[in-house]
């Protein structure tokens, strides 16, 4: 049913450093299952810790698609890259890509593969036509984090919380909605993409009626108070109708992320603005927890943070990727 | 400067009724100087009290551009309409459209317009490259309508509150944000087409800076508690950075437009919402008044209505379409 074919050959080309292999590091963090492997080129500064493969091995091993696990520089497609990718094509992998430049308007590798017969995706480009939301109450649960800004930690909130209800053998499922997340399971919605009149619409696309007892972990984008994106967010809150919210914080950011004129908000008033947004689409919603990206903070600082976070908010309070999200599964488990 | 050249010819084609030439109607209702004529075909019901004109005629009369000012049947061009737009393109006219099926997917006119050297305008379709949103205060001041629900009078609202100014010498700019607007003031953005990550930043570049003591009067969209649309919303209250506030209300609903399920929000509620969230982008936004749909109540209950809501909400009430929006720029002057 996933949209990109696994299992996965990671590509990692000619990462200047680990940071640059973010996209790779996150499939093997999460669906390690969906890579066989790691192509690197000469002067490859990154390494995810998966076999280093030929594109041959890599077909033998079973791999499908060759993923381009690294962002370039300078938004171009290095003819250095496009020699391996063009080999991949002509090895029989489809090409899957987040980057900004498309792999699309590369006249070579359309050629190629439509030649080999095989497949392009760039995630960044919605493939579907998302119909308009309708708001009707679906079967099953939903749960979704809100930031105080962006990228403080949302999608690794519902991946560990996804991770942690599987390991419990809870029914669960991750819904992704950004270009990182279509990458590590294969599947969802390049949100940010979407034309405006069809966002709410998407997000009901991507988490469709389910067994009672299953959670959708949709993940997060934007925030309710970064003046840029906050119309995305809105879209998941509605489209999403959660009956559950994780608060997500960073609490070392001086200003909002790109916007040094604004603040972050408090977790409160964050509270507040998401619980009574989320409560038009569905009136039972709950906050049940807060998740702290505590990456900047020594162990000891973080946890007094935590415990000083549950005390104020009189809710559990976890680093779920550092600590685990156990304590915020337990609280989804009593809704 | 005007995207679409003016002045119009209307084309009101073979309108089934009055109401199928509501985009006409409002651009004679609200830029009469901006139309020469209207074109009726035979066994056209709709009539916007212009002079009818041949395409000839017209032409002398210094019309540049036809407009679609009606909607068609069934979501397509007919050959009866095809004629007469293939002829206006022979005539020297543009064309110019806000239905969903697309002038620029004709592939005759599409040969006509390039032979011609005639413009095509689907104001459906974003024809700029918007930036993201920034965030930074713009000079000038800004007056956004929100509604309990879509389809309250947001843009008759702030249609009247620009006109108003305008009469009173003050210094005011109606911006469009959807097709009716863009027909009837020949620019603006077609916000509902926005791709998601640039809305916020499309209404950023449509209502820049400006004098201290001007007013843009921004077309509102959708509706904070309208699940299928509140993200677009969002991106007018947070890219728009209003300074002022405008609650706009439909008193006979019996639920959402199109959403059966789902109730109208208080008028406290709508705007104690909206301004929290207006306040992240500008700290100083306040409501200013309340504009009231009364077109299904007769005079003395719209009356009383409006009485009881300045009681209740302790803010000017109007209907300005029907009673004038005097009050409400009577407010606006205040802030």
């Amino acid at each position: 049913m996933s949209m990109i074919e696994t299992p996965y050959l990671l590509f990692l080309g000619d990462a200047p450093d680990q940071l640059a292999a973010k996209v790779a590091i996150g499939i093997k963090d999460w669906r390690p299952e969906n890579a066989v492997g790691q192509f690197r080129m000469e002067g490859c500064k990154a390494d995810v810790g998966l076999t280093d493969m030929t594109l041959v091995e890599a077909r033998e091993a079973g791999a499908k698609t060759l993923v381009i696990g690294v962002a370039n520089r300078g938004g171009v497609i290095s003819p250095e890259w496009k020699k391996v990718l063009v080999m991949a094509l002509e090895e029989g992998f489809d090409l899957a890509s987040g980057l900004h430049n498309l792999l699309r308007d590369e006249p070579d590798l359309v050629a190629v593969a439509e030649a080999t017969g095989r497949k392009l995706h760039d995630v960044r480009v919605p493939e579907v036509d998302y119909p308009i939301a309708n708001g009707k109450k679906r079967r099953g649960k939903r749960c979704l984090a809100v930031g105080t800004d962006c990228s403080v930690g949302k999608m690794y909130t519902a991946l560990c919380m996804d991770d942690e209800m599987r390991k419990r053998g809870m029914k669960s499922t991750f819904r992704a909605t950004g270009q990182t997340g279509i990458l590590i399971t294969g599947d969802g919605v390049p949100l940010d993409a979407v034309i405006a009149d069809f966002m709410a619409g998407s997000v009901e696309w991507l988490t469709p009626d389910n067994d009672d007892d299953h959670w959708d972990h949709i993940e997060g984008q934007g925030s309710l108070f970064h003046v840029s994106y906050s119309g995305v967010t809105m879209a998941l809150i509605h489209g999403g109708q959660p009956d559950a919210l994780v608060l997500a914080h960073e609490p070392t950011r001086e200003h909002m992320r790109g916007l040094p004129e604004y603040q972050q908000p408090s977790l409160p008033d964050l509270r507040d603005m998401a619980l009574a947004l989320a409560r038009v689409a569905n009136p039972a919603c709950q906050v049940i927890g807060v998740s702290v990206n505590t990456q900047h903070m020594g162990e000891d600082e973080a946890k007094a943070y935590l415990a000083a976070i549950e005390a104020e908010m009189n809710l559990p309070a976890t680093d779920p990727f550092r600590f685990g999200a156990g304590k915020l599964v337990d609280a989804l488990a009593a809704v």
